[in-house]
């Protein structure tokens, strides 16, 4: 390995350390609780747990793929200029990174408190000798459940901060090899940057989640499992929200400039230019990556909680839990061997084109990806899953249960870009309403068609999940506990969402790539350094084409944010499909197995509707407080820059002192909307779980829904506002015309809707539903001593307080403020 | 009563005795199976059938009132120049009616057919001999059901029309009264037409429903009840939706010239000018009129229809039916009595002020008529409600309850303008923005605005609801069925909510006069007529102030938009609260009175929670296809408006040739955009009730919250963006300037969100969720006959396949369409 590996992957082994810790503390004493993992005999008489050490080997082999590829990147060839610009852009996402670092563990400290008091006081552990349970489990398990809560935030943020190392040794290598003016090198490296961010992901996820179940004793693995959700999902949450924020303040920023200066996007004399590239990677990369990796580790746990809980013949039980951490490693092998065989084809085809549809290979990747997944989930589950009651039939019903998901994967793709792509007839719509209609009617069509969008989108999730709902009817009756069926196939369904993760990454990782690359270029200026032809030829053997670079570069662009686009509804969808399966964990423990107070979760109980009613509450405030933080951000660094930039002749570049004061703008209120939101949610949960058990459940259910077509519709409007713009440019080149202008405002608007509220709502509901698990427990822990009603009385008034206070904070402490008469003149 | 008098109520007196026409019919064998009326005395002994005619003559009295201040606006004075602009803007509205009458007839096909089939073939009519359910009403039954259908449509018509009457009086008038240089009659007349539509409205509903209740046979009474209410909110969801469309067109076509052309607001040579007045007449009047029908009307019948259904003990049943109808009786009297003290108030007050802050006497006069109408409720549900199983307590809960409500409505004007009026910090944030961030950030702060607002209204009313529903919890056990008491209490707030009808629509219905009234100011270009000042001198005894007058018209007409806003939240909080009660009505007929099944309204039915996801595609959907209507529509208009507009110096207004063609425009898009918004929901409903019983209610249940959120913050959203543009206008003086072209886009931007989406949801959830009740039985009766199972198959994939066609259409059958290459030069 070389030394540029080694030191690349020093917060990964770090964070691999870190995970083997606790690990060690307990493994002296580790006893399986859990199912015994060799109980069921697969096919060849193997165990269960022979079977998942072959899961370990095929995480680690993912690993070292993506090390690998990371080291390739490392070592192609780049010109100085360029790869001082790229390094520029990593170490400003550095700081960036480290600040966010610092508030991860701020945060951190709500949580843990939380799950301190949880597990330290109120959980139930083992029993007296009269047989009644006993309450709080020993400090040092405890310490073990923080610690994988922290494994949790730490994996989020390992990925997101390898992801931004490998996406700013491909910018500029793509950047550099468009000179060549070959088109493919512009496509293979964003996408190889991509593919091994994938599959380094997922990799570590399984591997952290491959440890709990097998080397973690069996009443701690539960409640590592939620300590480890909880701590993924804490930390993709805020790494959505602030890159979310940060990225559009950068982004409106730089766009705003071409209204008001008339100057080219990535104008290097335009101070918020590296802010903006920063950004691209702290909204698109960072928080992507952790999302991802958040999303495929809750919903794995999910399905695991649900096994335990609702899959009462042990032996089917071990078979399950087997066949779904065997199903990830298949995954991780499809992906992988996909990506192999749609490079052989995409090389042989477009090698030596200096043009060609960017978009194509990729969509290809994506179909074939998504057949090689489901041949193999039939394949495996034939293999792995014998009868079950006599019934032959459990294999083929749970894979086309999967496949359900792995389909909408491969569905909702196509389906956004019906709203979102360049040929959409809603994109087109958007630009011709702008045409008569300027920026208003830009608006509307825009909204328009992300309204229609969150129509199709929403009824086609329905309907799969119709699908996987009659096939779970049709279950071994005993094989899931009654009435649990139909949950088991939702969170099965989450789980194909997910099915070919890493391309699913991999090609979300495209954008932020290629965005990056054409800003690298402008910003190298590298067509204005003297002899620059030659001592490329001489260094590198071969002639640069600057226009054809260029042309190249911007064309990838508009592939990166079509991808881009595709693969954000997929992880939503997985929130409002996951979503059913966890909260089905505590209906569980509320109704003790689904025995008692069933009637509760009827639209008859009042407060499950009012719960009902108020989750849409919190969304619609989510997507305005969101909102906020961008519009002010914007606006100072709007400010800040028309009163720095300098345009006459002389300057080439903004000052770096300028370009690091957008950057601070850019963190300033990344971090305060960060925290009013955080706050307002962490309170609003623990708030609105003591009301009453059966209003959070509501409340839940609420928001998951409210949420997924929020975000279906601002991702798609988003869009397709988007392309529009892009349409203007490149179709029409029509730069600097009032069409133009009209278009940069929708695309502005576009900037928060696509990249900061909609794809933090995933994320959001999954930390509100998993961290609602412990804040409900609590409250009902809480209230069975009649002596504490006054103090959870007292307690969700003050929570709920709270929570409207920071929901008051998130806009009156966010304002631009400034009196409307003073900037009368 | 003079001439004027005898010719403006053609329409209503026609409409009264088309109402008693049917009552004629059954009145021979009328025969109360309801209740009997008499059966339970009331205070002095008097019978409830004796206090219901003191109803009817309340009712007469308040129509009355309605027509005496038609008379008295009819007679004031106005010059011939303001009376003819005034005369063609009723003319052309006029039109609209006739075409939208058409429509309506062809709409009620579609409706009359299902409730044809329905009660003529499936529903139950009597038993045979062996005790056996017979099916199918006699055909004149249905035809007296189907007649009330009518009745329903031709109420929520003959308001409208009466308003647009009204309102057309009251502009001129207002105008022409500005110029005597007081600001009083600026404010007095356009509200005495408001009072005028809201007593006449209110008596006309109130006298139809006590007709049914006390001539109709009772078992007639309960399907009347249901037809007249389902005509009601299709007149009403089709005048909204068709009246919405029309006048964003409209507004924005003459709005964005004023950025194109820097021209003023009402500019006389702009053809679309005529079309923006007949619109506010249009949008503004005849929608609120005919929803304030349609809502007051269905959260009547939800009430009754509940205390027929879930009241056992006869008496108790009497006495509530009596007390409701007594309720509304008296809500009558104490708008009509708050008026007046009111106006009495704000003579002694601004008689002879030249200019005051016409939002005083309008909140004083909410305030007044919700404190007089609170302490009255107390009082007479005191008096009406005695002990009911020995429980004395019952009156005053049930007062507190519908308080809830009353409260309710004062609460959320006051909460909207914490995000909409001039004062507002969201409204100045909007201003603010835009200064450096221009259009782009101007609409990101308008969406702040309505997001948050949503948040606050949104949990405003789930604590209202919850309180209710604690209260709920203590009325005596035995007076409603289990589980049903919330329900009850839900549709108390609703009704509550509504107490102040009159003065509700009042407030509502001052918006489009005062807007009119600058209109009908400019368009009369009276400041150009020779001699003026000598003529008005001598023909109406003062000499006219120009300057003034205009400066408090515009005033006027932005306290005409804060109420305009305050108004809509409260038809719109009614939809989800007497949706619960509407619903109920179905859950109850699904499980036989709450005995089976009820374990399908819990969410671990699958079918219940995909109908909560569907609910919301609908939603979206709606917003976008109504959108879409508007923004071709304004890019029509737009387009014929740029090429016909003449601005030299020797042209003073618009041909009335370019005028109509700018109205034909508008109701072109109206009638298409509403064409397929009614299919739409009218075959979605069909298709979603036919999926499955319990997947229907979730269904229902979504829209109506979706809905609700959807609908406040659209509302609220375009509120904040109108007023943004007011301050700039008026505060700011900076029309022309590229800040005011900003905010013009946000304000064009609010224009379909808030009268057009938004304020339509209300009447299209009431319609979905009435008719819904009769698909739903349609559904179920048919499938009770096992060899029908494939025809409910077939039937149900035709009408959601139909359902999607029109969506479909309702964008690719409403695009501008055009080629964006062609247009590139």
């Amino acid at each position: 390995m070389t030394s540029a590996v080694r030191r690349g992957a020093v917060p990964l082994l770090a964070l691999i350390a870190l995970c083997l810790s606790p690990i060690a503390a307990v493994a002296g004493e580790a006893s399986l609780v859990l199912p015994d993992l060799n109980g069921a005999e697969f096919l060849g008489g193997v165990g269960g747990k022979t079977l998942l050490y072959s899961g370990l080997v095929v995480s680690a082999a993912g690993l070292f793929f993506g090390l690998m590829m990371y080291s390739q990147l490392k070592n192609m060839p780049v010109h100085k200029s360029m790869l001082d610009v790229s390094e520029l852009i990593y170490e400003t996402c550095k700081t960036y990174l480290f600040t966010q670092g610092k508030f991860l563990l701020l945060l951190w400290l709500f949580i843990g408190s939380i799950i301190a008091v949880y597990f330290g006081s109120l959980a139930e552990f083992g029993k007296d000798a009269a047989g009644k349970p006993l309450h709080g489990f020993p400090a040092d398990r405890v310490a073990i459940i923080l610690a994988f809560s922290v494994i949790g935030i730490l994996g989020s943020y390992g990925v997101a901060w390898f992801g931004i190392r490998v996406n700013t040794f491909a910018n500029s290598r793509t950047a550099f090899a468009a000179l060549t003016g070959k088109a493919y090198p512009c496509y293979a490296i964003p996408l190889k940057a991509g593919i091994s961010i994938g599959m380094l992901l997922i990799s570590v996820e399984l591997l952290l989640m491959l440890i709990i179940l097998m080397f973690i004793p069996g009443e701690l693995a539960g409640p590592c499992f939620i300590g480890f959700a909880i701590g993924e999902s804490l930390g993709a949450a805020a790494l959505r929200v602030a890159g979310g924020i940060f990225t559009k303040i950068a982004d409106i920023g730089a766009d705003l400039m071409k209204i008001v200066f008339k100057i080219k996007e990535d104008d290097a004399r335009n101070p918020g230019v590296i802010a903006d590239c920063t950004g691209d990677n702290a909204g698109d990369s960072v928080g992507p990556s952790a999302d991802g990796f958040e999303t495929y580790g809750v919903t794995g746990v999910a399905l695991i909680t649900f096994i335990l809980l609702a899959v009462p013949p042990q032996t089917v039980q071990v078979q399950l839990l087997v066949w779904i951490f065997m199903m990830r490693v298949m995954m991780v092998i499809a992906s992988g061997v996909s990506y192999f065989i749609n490079e052989a084809m995409a090389k042989a085809k477009y090698q030596d084109k200096t043009d060609f549809n960017y978009e194509a290979p990729l969509t290809v990747l994506v179909w074939l990806t998504s057949i090689v997944s489901v041949v193999a989930t039939y394949a495996v589950s034939y293999l792995l899953i014998p009868a079950v009651f006599k019934d032959e039939s459990v294999w083929w019903k749970l894979s086309t249960i999967i496949t359900c998901g792995t389909l909408a994967g491969a569905i909702i793709p196509e389906l956004v870009k019906v709203f979102t792509s360049t040929e959409s007839k809603h994109v087109r719509e958007v630009v011709v309403s702008s045409q008569q209609g300027g920026a208003s009617l830009n608006i509307l069509s825009g909204l328009v068609a992300g309204n229609f969008s969150a129509y199709w989108l929403g009824l086609v999730l329905v309907f799969l999940m119709g699908v996987s709902y009659f096939i779970s009817l049709m279950l071994p009756t005993g094989m899931v506990i009654p009435m649990a069926a139909p949950v088991f196939a939702f969170g099965l369904v989450a789980f194909g969402f997910l099915g070919m993760g890493p391309v699913t990454i991999a090609v979300d990782s495209y954008g932020p790539v290629t965005d990056n690359a054409q800003s690298v270029y402008e910003l190298s200026t590298i067509e204005e350094i003297p002899n620059i032809k030659e001592d490329i030829q001489r260094d590198y053997g071969f002639a640069p084409n600057f226009h054809v670079a260029k042309d190249n570069l911007e064309k990838n662009d508009g592939a990166g944010n079509t991808f881009k686009a595709t693969a954000k509804p997929v992880l939503i969808g997985t929130a409002v499909v996951g979503a059913a399966t966890m909260i089905f964990s505590i209906v569980m423990s509320l109704t003790n197995g689904l025995t008692t107070d069933l009637n509760k979760l009827s639209i008859l109980h009042p407060p499950f509707l009012l719960g009902l009613i108020t989750g849409g509450a919190i969304i619609y405030w989510f997507t305005g407080a969101s909102m906020q933080a961008v519009t002010t951000g914007a606006y100072r660094a709007v400010e800040f820059i028309k009163a720095n930039i300098r345009l006459d002749d002389t300057v080439k570049k903004a000052s770096t002192e300028d370009s690091k004061k957008v950057v601070e703008i850019c963190t300033k209120y990344a971090q305060a909307g960060m925290f009013n939101i955080f706050l307002t949610v962490f309170f609003a949960t623990l708030g609105f779980a003591f009301v009453e058990s059966w209003f959070f459940i509501g409340y839940l259910i609420s928001i998951a829904i409210f949420g997924l077509y929020q975000a279906i519709f601002m991702a798609n409007a988003g869009g397709a506002w988007d392309n529009a713009k892009k349409i203007v440019e490149t179709e029409m080149k029509a730069k600097g015309t009032p069409l133009h202008d009209a278009c940069v405002v929708g695309d502005t608007v576009g900037d928060p809707f696509k990249d900061t509220s909609s794809v933090a709502l995933n994320p959001i509901i999954k930390f509100t539903t998993l961290f609602g698990l412990l804040a409900v427990e609590l409250a009902v822990e809480l209230r069975k001593k009649e002596s504490n009603a006054d103090l959870a009385l007292g307690l969700t008034v003050a929570f709920l307080v709270i929570s409207m206070f920071f929901v008051h904070r998130s806009f009156y402490g966010m304002r631009i403020g400034g009196r409307v008469e003073q900037e009368k003149k």
